[in-house]
């Protein structure tokens, strides 16, 4: 996580960069914006841009403040396999939560429901650089179906836990929250039926 | 749900008890705001209040403009029993905010979300209105936390498919976004395992 964290002592270029960083993606969206232009618009090279950040994911978690590093965290929760990864994913998702990156996490939610264009910018990276990774690794018909399922099941839980905090989901200890969900991320991922769309029918 | 929409040819009348309700709502919570307290606030006899709304429940779906009537639907979606009744409700919250409702219940998310104070009142009702029907429905062990997390899956699955838009669940087909996830409410409401805390543990 500790490539989305402030850096000590790398002056005002570092800043320099997410300021620009962020009229970029806003201007372009994740898609649109490129390492190229984000160092024109800040007025340094972009191999400064990629020392930094390493990659245009790494400039959109530190510009935005995202709270965990998907480039690290989702092919560590898939190196064990896919048995057990609702469980394991369901665990890190409510770790994070409960972590001091519970508020920026919180603050990314609040910002995508009051503006359509944060949404569509963090949607595009967590489709593609979260969503798409996990759907990348399942091995049954419509990964993106199954990987976007999981994904509405943790929001869901991050909704009335941290938002709305309802009981007892908001008290409950993270090791029964994540075994409550965690079979039914497991379901989405590995069972052949989780994708038909009426009893029996693919 | 006619009850919770606007009536024609009541006056000014209707108005001024929403606004004092909403005034009551925001004092007291919930719980705390009561119809004689309304009535009071607007002048009016209580009886007044129960004539335009029939119960509290009527008061606060109107003055928050809620986007069905939990003390209607509910019941209806457990008549015919627990057989089935997670794809009937996935299907009713769907046809809700695939309605024009769905404008009402956004704008209720927005609020929640940006505001604690209409998360908590917003929280209550739902609690008590929806989750605890629901839960006094259920024959298992631990109803509160079966109704909770399958609402924990509903609010997930709006906030991907209407607010934040993630494909392919924004362009699915009421149906098949349904079959999807009502397998997961039902295993939520009447499987034995769905509330052990850890692999075969209660």
């Amino acid at each position: 996580m500790a490539r989305t964290g402030r850096r000590p002592g790398t002056g005002g270029t570092r800043e320099k960069i997410l300021r620009a960083a962020r009229r970029q993606f806003a201007r372009g969206g994740y898609e649109g914006a490129t390492i190229r232009g984000i160092a024109a618009a800040a007025r340094v090279d972009p191999k400064l841009v990629l020392h930094y950040f390493e990659s245009k994911e790494g400039v959109f978690s530190a510009a935005m403040d995202f709270p965990f590093d998907p480039a690290a965290a989702i092919p560590a929760l898939l190196e064990p396999g896919l048995d057990g990864l609702g469980e394991r994913l369901a665990r890190f998702f409510i770790e994070v939560w409960d972590s001091p990156g519970g508020a920026r996490a919180h603050a990314i939610v609040r910002s995508m429901v009051s503006s359509d264009s944060a949404a569509a910018l963090m949607r595009d990276f967590v489709s593609r650089e979260i969503l798409a990774r996990l759907a990348q690794a399942l091995k049954l018909d419509r990964p993106q179906v199954r990987a976007s399922l999981a994904a509405s099941q943790l929001v869901g839980i991050a909704m009335l836990r941290y938002v709305v905090k309802v009981e007892p989901l908001a008290s409950a200890s993270p090791e029964r929250v994540a075994a409550w969900i965690g079979p039914t991320l497991q379901r989405y991922f590995t069972d052949p039926s989780a994708t038909r769309s009426s009893q029996g029918q693919p």
